[in-house]
């Protein structure tokens, strides 16, 4: 979805970190014609200052990591810091260049559906950030989840973070979640694209679930929630092994 | 341009007036595609963090003040704790209920175009925050200064506040002046709208002119800069008293 003249994801990381510390702001809009505006310089916060239920998922990566989705790459380089083995892969050329350029070993452009074997085998997949949301759609997540099975070990683990859509009490969050249901789509799966400047990326999707919902989109799938890590918020993050296929 | 449900400007700061100092961010977008964000805390900044140019032009204020887009009434408010008689006028209905939340006694929603004699003379006509945009366009520019001319006491002074768009190496800026010379209007006149969540305002003119730009435009209208007071960058006011007709 993000692609040469149109990252604009990624042109808003990369001019973030050419600023060091400047005001460089990116733009999320909505299809529903609801605008937010998106600071990068979130993508470069340092560990010291994730939220704690960031800090403590870091406690159950093992192994080989990938990292999906990883943006400025502050959670794969603070891995990688800790001794891990990380491959950053992200849609964005930009983002992955600010990865590179931020010292991150092992990367690749490459978005989640192109992830295959010739990665080799993972035994920890990272989706930070709210990335379980690249799975995109109820379908396309589960046939991603299966995919996954045979990607990593025996022993593998699937880190994700989500935010549960329905904490909010907002007119306009609800009337897109009932238009979502109208048009056959999960209540949080929102249709946006990046806007940075004169820069535009395509519209995507990008799927957000409540603790219940994870739960039921991950059934038959191969993988379990064993536990889920709170936020003071919406935001948490599942812990997920693999279970009975 | 502002009206009822599509006064974006004013839901952002009745937000932010909302929020206590929480984030509160709205979008401008300009009919290149370019998307800048706008911060809504910066309409409600007291005078002791104000830019020392800005704090130096309300050393020139005299007698009974219309302030020419007030928004959140920053300018209006401060000179009114200092004794003026001030009214704030702004097109966004929302703006001047912030205003008068604030305290402000004097208000009316009106635009730039709707200022007449019913409001009574005044002394000082203040554009601050790059206000002298609100003439929008050189033909309309120089049939508001004449209006203004009748509008106020012999003594009377304008005290606007522009940017000198040639003060840039932006291509992206550079382009969009290239793009209004060949549409034959000035290089520093833009068309934008403001957005903020679901809400957009009408696209409106601003318009930005250089010092020199600024001396041209007044030749014949009876107002003549003063004195010019410079900021750091390429903003600056202009102190606009009655010179020859």
């Amino acid at each position: 979805m993000i692609r040469g003249l149109q990252d604009a994801f990624g042109h808003a990381l990369y001019d973030y970190l050419q600023s060091e510390g400047g005001r460089v702001l990116s733009v999320i809009e909505r299809d529903d014609g609801l605008f937010d505006v998106d600071e990068p310089k979130n993508y470069f916060v340092e560990y010291q200052a994730w939220p704690p239920h960031q800090q403590e998922a870091m406690a159950y990566v093992r192994g080989r990591v990938l990292d999906v989705g990883c943006g400025a790459g502050r959670h794969a380089l603070h891995l990688q810091g800790q001794g891990f083995g990380v491959l950053g892969i992200d849609e964005s050329p930009l983002a992955v260049k600010v990865c590179k350029l931020r010292g991150l070993g092992q990367t690749r452009v490459m978005s989640v559906t192109q992830i295959s074997s010739r990665l080799g085998a993972f035994d920890t997949i990272l989706m930070m950030g709210n990335n379980f949301g690249l799975l995109a759609n109820w379908k396309r997540a589960r046939w991603l989840l299966r995919r996954f099975r045979g990607l990593t070990s025996a022993q593998a683990r699937i880190i994700a973070e989500s935010m549960d859509p329905y904490q909010t009490q907002d007119p306009v969050h609800l009337a897109y979640h009932q238009f979502n249901r109208e048009r056959g789509r999960a209540p949080g799966q929102v249709r946006i694209r990046v806007r940075y400047r004169k820069y535009v990326n395509p519209w995507f999707d990008y799927l957000f679930v409540s603790k219940k919902e994870m739960e039921q989109l991950l059934e038959g799938t191969g993988w379990t929630v064993t536990r889920f890590l709170d936020s003071e918020g919406a935001v948490y993050i599942a812990i997920i092994e693999k279970g009975p296929a």
